[in-house]
């Protein structure tokens, strides 16, 4: 058996965000996306789950200091993310549906570079308690 | 003692807002207001709990049926401001500024004529699982 | 100001139950209480806190010792029913409907003899996370 | 690595059940399902998680609609087993004993033909906060 | 009715104690404390809920920036508990029973000065989920 | 697809630890592990989920009966952990970090010898709501 443990930290982020295909008229975004293509934007309270897979040093007990985790979630995806319009204020969704899905991704894509090739990373992003989406699987 | 009983239903809907103050220029909007004062909106998974008292009636057991009272949220206040942008989709807060405190007075007026005369009703508003709101006290 | 302070334990059971006037008809009975008037009974997993209002003993620190309020919630409620058909198996709910507003009451008064006087009591019960009751109020 | 992303969607609803072995003596069903084999039933507020696992469509940015996934689980899950008995009232349990594992295996055999093949499917059904399954693994 | 809104603020703090009285002998100790005298102490995670009621103000519509309120937490309470053992690390509890009562009361008492007196302060201390106390009631 | 289902118990336990390395100096301790540092201890109600792999027991429906699984815990994981100091009241941490991923191992070895070798097990550990360990993965 591998001696690998897996760390978590949640996180939390408040954001606007529309769902909306520009390629599409008005009736078929409707018809898709339902009251999440409202042109003037809901919003949601994220919850973010981090998960960074690797061996406990043997020095300090941990895999990764979950302060550290913190901090780079913090600079790296809070400070862009939280009380952010999604559509608006950011350049990853200025062409990219908002969605959970696309978010996860992209906040895995941050992350990825930031964190030592080493670990194994997953993001959990719940949208609301009852919707949420895992990646990468 | 009394023989009255609270009972409490528990909704959610999901909005975006900003918090702006049209009387003040931007450097005293964003030095009180924050990151909410963002022009392009934030939002929240608001959760919002009802708290009506009263009597239950011998025949029922009920002192309201509490699916009633689900409806009557749905109808009345989640139709309003679920995925709604409060600033520019909703009367209530074209004039009025979108903070948890106005929001909880706002949907306990609408609430207050829509149930007998005979019950007590309070409202409490989560807009995180950190900041809530009740009203009246 | 008062010294009192407000202590509370929250313990929870399982039962199944059913709502039904036996004075109405069936249709009557299916029109006030819908699904929950199933004549085979459906189910909850109950939440219950107890507060207990008193000044704490200079001695203890303890308005009153939670392990010993913990104790009695478990040998004169949950005793009585956990894992209980409250329609069948309990004698408080032969002939009372157990709507959450009559089991919280029910609970108020099997625990109000067994905690002095000089402590304020009161109980709320979840029956789901969405639905709950108090009393005394 | 691939594309993929998990969806998930999480419901609920209320039942009534027993544990129980009709090729048992009541003092072995009692041996081994103690409080559980209640022959009045007992009841749960089950919450149920649904994992889709897919490739996110480009043009909606969704892996699969989660308002669709929920009408699916409300329409093949929910009507089958909110506020019933599931002993009496269902044809899958008629002859299973309804433990959390032979209701989590006989939800995912209900929902994975109406879930497109492309999909991986996973069930998580919680019977309680503490008590939970997984199928399949 | 009063225009008053209550707000709240959730915070939370990580600490060791111990339940002793110096008075007592062991035996006596271990009677009333039980796990709870443990002489190398235990520790929880303590949920800290504080509510200030008041008018909004109309100019903001806060009633207090919860942004200000939690700062104010955080350089007062949390500074002085979080990550300490209470009984060994602060000056409030050096001759102070550290039970969740004698908590709640200090931290209001620290609140107390620092909040106007036009409102109106109560303070909810949870000491595990299950077990928790408010001050004053 | 195999048969096998996951079944999960829950339980909870506080305790009080210090995080340390013996073989450095006071300010790389302070400087590693901050506030986590504290000599005098601090503390967390952990929660400690355990995952059970297995073919459920086509005679009862159980992969392994929780109430067992529940007892073992109790009996084997509690009784040593549960209102303790882990530095100083327990054998497993004397020479051991008591970090989250180690006392998430230190559970795993204590219950894998206990548990029949047919089954796969998987341990995650709450030390807080936000921080939490996983393993093996």
């Amino acid at each position: 058996m591998s001696d690998k443990v897996a760390v978590f930290r949640r996180e939390h982020f408040n954001a606007a965000h529309r769902l909306h295909n520009p390629d599409w008229d008005e009736a078929t975004n409707d018809k898709v996306f339902g009251k999440c293509n409202n042109p003037h934007f809901h919003g949601h309270n994220y919850e973010l789950e981090v998960k960074v897979v690797g061996v406990p040093d043997p020095k300090t007990g941990y895999v990764m200091d979950l302060k550290l985790l913190s901090d780079l979630i913090q600079d790296h995806v809070l400070e862009k993310f939280d009380h952010k319009n999604l559509n608006l204020d950011t350049e990853e969704f200025k062409n990219l549906n908002p969605t959970a899905e696309n978010i996860v991704v992209v906040i895995y894509k941050i992350l990825r570079p930031l964190i030592d090739k080493k670990y194994d990373l997953q993001v959990r992003l719940y949208e609301t308690p009852r919707n949420f989406v895992e990646y990468p699987v």
